[in-house]
């Protein structure tokens, strides 16, 4: 089913190769040559594929699968039909992502440095990056090694890159300091002025935005996201943390470790979020805010104070998911004797 | 008042002809030979203007319209001024837009193939095709006949379009099979990997994302909008969905035929929209739901459960818009007695 | 702390120098002579540094600073600490964004023309102007005196822009008229056809969009932000009016002078709103509304009726600010009972 205009066919791995990939080891009753050709979900894969059981909402999917292997925790195991092979592991899903990993190497195509881009003499770019038709890389601006610039990008003056990053087409980065292995999504806008103005009777008095954007290291940015650079201080957005498309991050926002801000979040300015915080779709964060560690936020939520460490929060203004599920309980009640 | 800078100057048009066009017939009190000279809206429209009323809130423009033709419902045409001509069709709107699309034809550029593109030798571009500026066509891409490809787009390796597919400026697609008559605004996102990522302790381990998207005919896409491929599945968006601009399309998530996506409309992965499911503006869709044909969704609303044919649903979490109005009053109500 | 690989360093100024420009006297107090060198937040500000406090949430970052100078009010005067010179002003923030602008005025990158981009023969380029790397100026396009065009900008045919206008990176701007002094982030969306067509059980039928967008001078435009031109009169942006990032302006939207759009908010179309309007982050208004002068909008609020000037609304449907606040606290009562 993965179509090899996209994604090159692979070579075909026998079970052990798999099992060894995952650190586990083959099930005695199993031939250890069997082999595999691709990963599917449960309802599409056929004899030659790896599937996974993950979501309960699948049970149907997994009871009448065709999966040649598939990856189960140990309380789904017995669902699993007898014609398809079980491995029984803790985290099905990141194992199945293992696996596809493993068939389905990210593969950069290395056509090197095009003609068609335009490199100002002062910027240095590292061994073996891909710089591609039409990007442009000021001055000053620092590429290491092992990165892949896409068709279009704009990195602006001074900016700098460590090693292994990839920004897909369409990228616009500037006034930003950015770690290793980041992943930057078409079109997301990191390092422009940030809305910073003082507004009075008069109209609108522009304050410079004088700060920066600090990306950490493993960090992946949404197509389309919008990270402003600080007003006097930094925008920080800390290591290992994914952000989803159409987000936007305001001056001086920092983001904690490992965070998750899924599509359509907004950060109002000045605002800290603690490691471990996830903020679900369409979230709205009021600025010069504190979030805790491990704060996780229900979608569409409006957060509007403070909140600390491992709260879940939901509604709009937000409060206490427990007393979310009450208001929402409290209204349908409330209408019940109402014509 | 059109700008014959940006649309150019029509040549008039008789009764007769307009008539014709619409397949209705001349009054017989009219004289088929009258000459009009472009469209407008009810206040602005002079007597060599065709103008429209299909919404109550302009009655009072319509009363005063100085529109040498209008069209109307029957039961507005009663309020038609005794000077401006009148016919009367079941859809108005409907019937004024064949009108202006017959005033002001749309018009494609022939500028052919721009020597500053770069289009890949593996790549296939059809006839009467229009390549700008700085757009790039990367490997295995097949571009059918009568395409405009607008500056700096970049389509991605492997990508198809078919025939009388139009991409305003700055568009990116990748890893997309794509129908006829497809048009996208410009800034739009198509075909980026997907927000997808196991999360445990340990922090995220990344899930490749090898599905596609797949775009029917006569599919339209707003500006800045983002749909991401498909994890394992596809992402598919049926024949004749209208996407405004600035919306979030995630993963695996199928839309139905003829469906209507408002601005900044959110929707999680592997969720699954019947057919003429309009989501007004600003909603969001939980993942893995399954929302029914002709579903009708208010503005804001953010929905976490299925939700059957027909039905129409609204608030935050969403219910019957019934039960809605409901809350709203008892919210109310609830208020009157407090200080 | 501001980095000087993005911003120049600057020259040292005198505290006489620094009133001077502010347009007030030295308090006879201090050395007119004392130099800084540099602006900063409270908390990071050094002897070196002019610092300002404006918002309460900082009040002990105030009274531990470290700053030379600090530009208060008269009512936080006492808590500046000894050490620090005090200027006590109406407005900090606003006389701070001047003196940072003193220290780092905005410079442009005088590199004329590219020879990397494309102007159309029929296009018109004022004087002192630049245009970037892989920018396209289209046929008939004006670009008055002393404009900035980003790299992979993109000015559709006819468009005008008046002195001074500044568009950054992947700008796209098209059937617009563009005043002076306007200044555009990176990839704003301007000018594409808007969200128009009749949509019945024969399907949609597309309605040709046939106005413009018109600026007025001084506007701001945020990263990614999309304002579709009229459909048949023309979507006006006021003088001095400020939209954040991924804001969504549907076609013939009005907005008034030096109104002011946070991020994400959503304008449905025929909506006209008055001057000096605040819309809070995330905001969506429905369509053919009418929204009064000075009207204030609280984040994430939904509004579905017209609103009289100088109100202030909240909640989604909004209702008037104190209403809504009602409702919250009726809402936090009722489920104090409930188990």
């Amino acid at each position: 089913m993965i179509d090899s205009r996209f994604f090159k066919k692979p070579t075909p791995l026998s079970l052990e190769q798999i099992c060894h990939h995952l650190g586990i080891v083959v099930p005695n009753e199993y031939d250890k040559n069997k082999q595999f050709e691709s990963v599917a979900v449960l309802a599409a894969a056929g004899a030659q594929d790896v599937s996974c059981y993950n979501n309960a909402k699948y049970l149907e999917e997994l009871k009448h699968t065709k999966a040649g292997l598939c990856l189960v925790t140990a309380e789904a195991a017995a669902h699993v039909p007898e014609s398809t092979l079980c491995l029984i592991v803790d985290h099905p899903y990141r194992f199945f992502g293992k696996i596809a990993a493993l068939f389905y190497p990210s593969s950069v195509n290395h056509q090197g440095i095009s003609d068609l881009s335009f490199i100002h003499p002062t910027a240095k770019v590292g061994r073996n990056c891909v710089i591609s038709a039409f990007a442009v890389i000021e001055a000053d601006v620092v590429v290491a090694d092992d990165c892949f610039i896409g068709p279009n990008c704009v990195i602006q003056k001074g900016t700098s890159l460590g090693n292994n990053c990839h920004l897909d087409a369409h990228v616009t980065v500037g006034c930003a300091i950015i770690g290793n292995h980041v992943y930057i999504k078409p079109g997301a806008r990191i390092g422009q002025p940030g809305f910073g103005f003082h507004m009075d009777e008069k109209g609108h008095f522009d304050i410079p935005q004088l700060g920066r954007v600090i990306i950490g290291d493993h960090v992946h940015i949404g197509a389309n996201t919008t990270i402003d650079r600080g007003s006097f201080a930094d925008t920080v957005i800390g290591k290992g943390v994914r952000i989803d498309n159409l987000v936007q991050i305001a001056h001086n926002v920092e983001v904690g470790d490992n965070s998750v801000l899924v599509a359509q979040v907004g950060i109002a300015g000045s605002t800290k979020l603690g490691k471990f915080v996830i903020a679900a779709g369409q979230v709205g964060i009021a600025g010069h805010l504190k979030i805790g560690n491990g704060v996780k936020i229900a979608a569409q939520s409006g957060l509007m104070r403070d909140v600390a460490d491992k709260e879940t929060v939901a509604g709009s203004p937000a409060v206490p998911v427990r007393d979310w599920h009450k208001q929402t309980i409290a209204l349908s009640r409330l209408i019940k004797n109402q014509k």
